[in-house]
């Protein structure tokens, strides 16, 4: 059997002749990171052949590349030893600098009102001889007097420490009962000084980034908030490329994991900064799109991208922490936020109820989420209609070769100097910059483009003189950095920028479309609410200026933040935003732009900075 | 630290100054009975010291025996090293010779009137463009339609293969929903070609026997049935030692770890026989005392022998299999029968059922369940009393040195030649004798009382002259078999025939308390029920010379059998049966005859053959 040593960490393996040099790492525990999925096409997986000879899987394209350095995913074992050394993984480099992530701004507390776990303090009056009652008995009556209605059952767990606990304290106990999907459940009864209070988990499971919210479920307070980077990231960035992972064999099963390893390590973080043992946690709420969905729960995701695009689910049914794996209380009980569509998920219902427009009396609003994909709501308390488009990660930082999420050493504003071209950057947390987040790019797009260094079609001015545009091979790219110690640089080149500028036509047609489909305009639209990670470090004017919103009135936008976390949180406190989530869930109609042939059109005229069409933009000064 | 060497094994293992060689075992591996529970009781721990000394434990009774031979459970180690000899464990010795039990008789077919688990076969349509239905939509539109009402959700494990099963066979499917308190849940959807039926388990979980019911729950037909010794055996031979037991380190898992291995073995082994796998067993109905039921469950029994004796739990919250660890389809309903009082169990609910009691228009009837406990039920339509006794185990052969369970090589049933005192023996299986189980043990007390070999008092007749009345020390002791070829005996002694004396009292006398109380007489009764292993063997009028069974018309007499089983099969086939069981276990009045003084003078009255006085027993002709 050919073996083959993986360098730097000195790992061998042995194979199956003719296996691809990407499942023997895996085998081997080596990370490689494959964005595309194994598809051969994204060329990130490459690794350097330092003995021994690969050859190449002609079912995968070939990316041209420097001599002795190999596509992972592509190139098959066949030599009796073959020594691999692992190049640089930017998005691996990442994942482990993100460590347990960066802690978040805490939203506006949200006053309890049915949370889907809930305390109560009672006394359990001691055990009468011939009475009849169980201990079970004597708590649920003691539990409904004191207001818990409606309590069905205790759980094993509860049942197998009860005798002791009762006991404890003279019956003074504190017991949390969970709410979601038919009767309430008491999952535990501890002897009332054991119990500090109870503990809720809001999560945003986006496709880039996962944002975690520790919630006091007595007060509805929110007392932590922590975000970091998905760790699916090194199966592929986009959803198409995980939902191709998913079909390798085990593949699912990987990703999985790594959704659950995402959350578990920010709520295990975020207990530890309260204080309080995870498994004081006992109610969660977790919202993502319906791929995100899929993963986390180890459904196959294949056939959301078959035709007819038809997920195994949308709503999704109650659950247990302990059943997807979620390590909190086991018993805990776990909502998902319920999907619409294969490209409208969880993240847009939770989005929804954070911006109030199922509430909204009169006119349409436009809720527009910018993530790795694009999903927009159009509608009020009438109608809600709904569509996705693939936005691609350039606004979470992906797609961009020297992009990241807005974390500390992330660039997220930059002003360009007309006359000589020279950025200032804004550098979050204070660090020396390590990369250009969303917000950074757009911030970047509309300097260059306002400065006259960059055109409509989002070519650099080569022309000029500036030391920051410099010419690599056939295309041009924009120096943001260099360290001088080690030379490191932080540059965006015309390639990274026809990614964001794809990006913001895909969204700003999409929004088009569905206007067109209802007879309205960009004009026609009373409050335009942004959600989307970027939210708080986005600068409206440049938005505009690129053409990612409508050039309508400012004062009709209205950042959300991050609404799919905003709305978990407010799913997690009140009952009746749960049962408002899965109502607007039912009613709204989803469509797909990529059915409607106008769509094409929309996008094409939008590949322009901000726009093909110049009278839809009346307030941007078009540059030279 | 000292070093113990357990012979025939010859494992060693280091263990704490001071600790009882019976922990030692149990550290070790080494298997040792306590059927007292290690209370040093009952010495039937004894081991030999071969090699180095050890100490007795004050706190415990020291039981005179061989000198070097001395009680496990009493005995600490404190030599350098020690090395103990295991002697013969019969209990461990059944245990292992019983393997995956005995088949047994099936029940009348009792047809399907909504089942736990239940069997749908539906067409679910094809996924069309843009109708906005998951699989899930269509799968639960599909099966409300084909006769499924009000299922809830589908199970996370079948959601998993969801996609799949659909699209294999053009969306035909059979599913199966579980139905125990409230909504129903889908735990397995599949191709249709992919399942054979839906199948369920009926378990009494006995104290010395457990027995189960594969059943058809398509049809409801009973498919095969099997019994073995429950697994607990070992840890003690009645609840008191158990309940011991369990308060021990880790003897509260160590008691439902056996009782869960012995259900999971009659599983295995009755799925096997029917040609399937355990998994496709999607629900159980599972019968116990109140002290089986909560061991099972890995709930604290101590509380239940302890003034106020407050079980955790009477009615039992609806499981899975996976939570109690049973090893069928782990999302199957476990159903467990709802139990009364701390002595009267879901084994009685269960029985009652089966007994038809709760049905009967009018009169009042006795229900009788003789196991290793004694329970009884008076009434009928209008009011259910209850008690129970402890009887011992002697009807299931334990409490007798002799004793074995209604297994092959069971002597079933004696006749004394009333000259020469020799046994005529009926073995079950055609094996030869092994030992002898409760009904032989009837059998032959009766027929040495009516041919004169046995006194009133329970004292055999030294004066005789018989090569089968041999006196041994003190005690005589009548011999049933000897091996020709090894000298192994089967016999009982006046020690064996007092347990025997003791457990018929107990039962007798709560049977007249409760009749007092209720101002009642046994010729009063309409019908007497009669439950219990033993029950198919049992030979009436043995029963009634003995005392066991009041002398009244043997036409009112009715056997059941395992009443427990029985019932048990009923709610698993039987919505209406489960929502009876639940309505007669809150109505039952649950009274303990030890609260009432009466019972003392009832239970010595009841200490000789027949009873002290004769006149209750006219048809009984007393020996000398």
């Amino acid at each position: 059997m050919p073996r083959i040593t993986f360098l730097p960490s000195n790992i061998s393996v042995e194979t199956a002749p003719g296996a691809p040099l990407a499942d023997a790492a895996r085998a081997a525990g080596v990370s490689i990171d494959l964005p595309c999925g194994g598809k051969g096409t994204c060329g990130k997986c490459r690794v350097r052949v330092v003995e021994g000879s690969i050859s190449h899987n002609d079912s995968l394209p070939a990316i041209p590349g420097e001599a002795g350095v190999v596509q992972a995913c592509a190139s098959l074992a066949t030599d009796v030893h073959t020594v691999i050394e692992v190049l640089d993984s930017r998005e691996s480099a990442l994942l482990a600098m993100d460590g347990a992530g960066t802690a978040e701004a805490l939203p506006e507390h949200v006053p309890c009102d049915g949370p889907l776990a809930e305390l109560f303090r009672a006394t359990v009056p001691p055990p009468r001889p011939a009475d009849g009652l169980s201990d079970m008995d004597r708590t649920m009556r003691a539990l409904a007097k004191d207001g818990a209605p409606g309590v069905g059952a205790l759980s094993l767990d509860t049942l197998r420490s009860l005798a002791a606990e009762l006991r404890a304290e003279d019956g003074a106990v504190a017991a949390v009962a969970t709410r979601d999907g038919g009767a309430a459940r008491v999952i535990r009864v501890s002897r009332k000084s054991a119990v500090r209070g109870s503990y809720g988990l809001a999560v945003d499971l986006g496709t880039t980034t996962v944002a975690a919210l520790l919630v006091d479920l007595e007060t509805g307070k929110p007392l932590s908030s922590r975000s970091a980077y998905n760790g699916q990231i090194r199966f592929g960035q986009d959803v198409i490329s995980r939902i191709n992972y998913a079909g390798r064999p085990g593949g699912l099963d990987e990703l999985a994991a790594a959704a659950r390893g995402s959350i578990n390590g920010i709520a295990a973080s975020l207990a530890s900064s309260a204080g309080i043992r995870p498994e004081e946690i006992c109610a969660a709420v977790v919202s993502g799109n319906t791929v995100m969905t899929h993963l986390l729960l180890g459904l196959p995701p294949g056939h959301i991208r078959l035709d007819p695009y038809t997920p195994t689910l949308l709503p999704v049914p109650a659950l247990t922490a302990g059943e997807a794996g979620i390590s909190i209380h086991p018993a805990a009980a776990l909502r998902i936020s319920p999907c619409v569509g294969s490209y409208v998920g969880g993240d847009i219902t939770a989005g929804l109820l954070a911006s109030g427009i199922p509430h909204n009396g009169d006119g349409v609003s436009l809720f527009l989420d910018v993530g790795t994909n694009g999903e927009l709501v159009v509608g009020g308390s009438e109608f809600l209609m709904t569509c996705a488009c693939s936005a691609g990660p350039a606004f979470e930082g992906g797609g961009i070769e020297c992009g990241m999420r807005a974390a500390p050493g992330a660039i997220e504003r930059v002003a360009v100097n007309q006359a000589s071209g020279a950025p200032s950057c804004a550098v979050l947390g204070g660090a020396a910059p390590r990369g250009i987040c969303g917000s950074g790019m757009i911030s970047l797009v509309a300097g260059l483009f306002r400065a006259g260094w960059l055109d409509r079609s989002g070519r650099l001015a080569r022309g000029r003189q500036s030391t920051h545009v410099v010419e690599r091979g056939r295309r041009a790219s924009y120096l943001l950095f260099e360290d001088p110690a080690d030379g490191r640089e932080v540059a965006v080149s015309e390639s990274d920028i026809g990614n964001f500028v794809r990006a913001k036509a895909a969204i700003y047609a999409a929004c088009t479309l569905v206007l067109a489909q209802l007879g309205l305009d960009f004009t026609d639209l009373v409050r335009v609410y942004i959600a989307g990670g970027f939210g708080k470090f986005l600068d409206l004017e440049d938005a505009v200026t690129v053409g990612l919103l409508p050039d309508i009135p400012r004062d009709r936008f209205v950042y959300l933040g991050n609404a799919s976390l905003l709305g978990s949180y407010r799913a997690l406190v009140s009952g009746k935003e749960r049962a408002l989530q899965d109502a607007l869930a039912a009613r709204m109609t989803y469509m797909d732009p990529g059915a409607d042939p106008a769509y094409m059109d929309h996008y094409t005229a939008a590949l322009f900075l901000p726009h093909t069409d110049a009278r839809r933009f009346p307030s941007v000064q078009l540059g030279k």
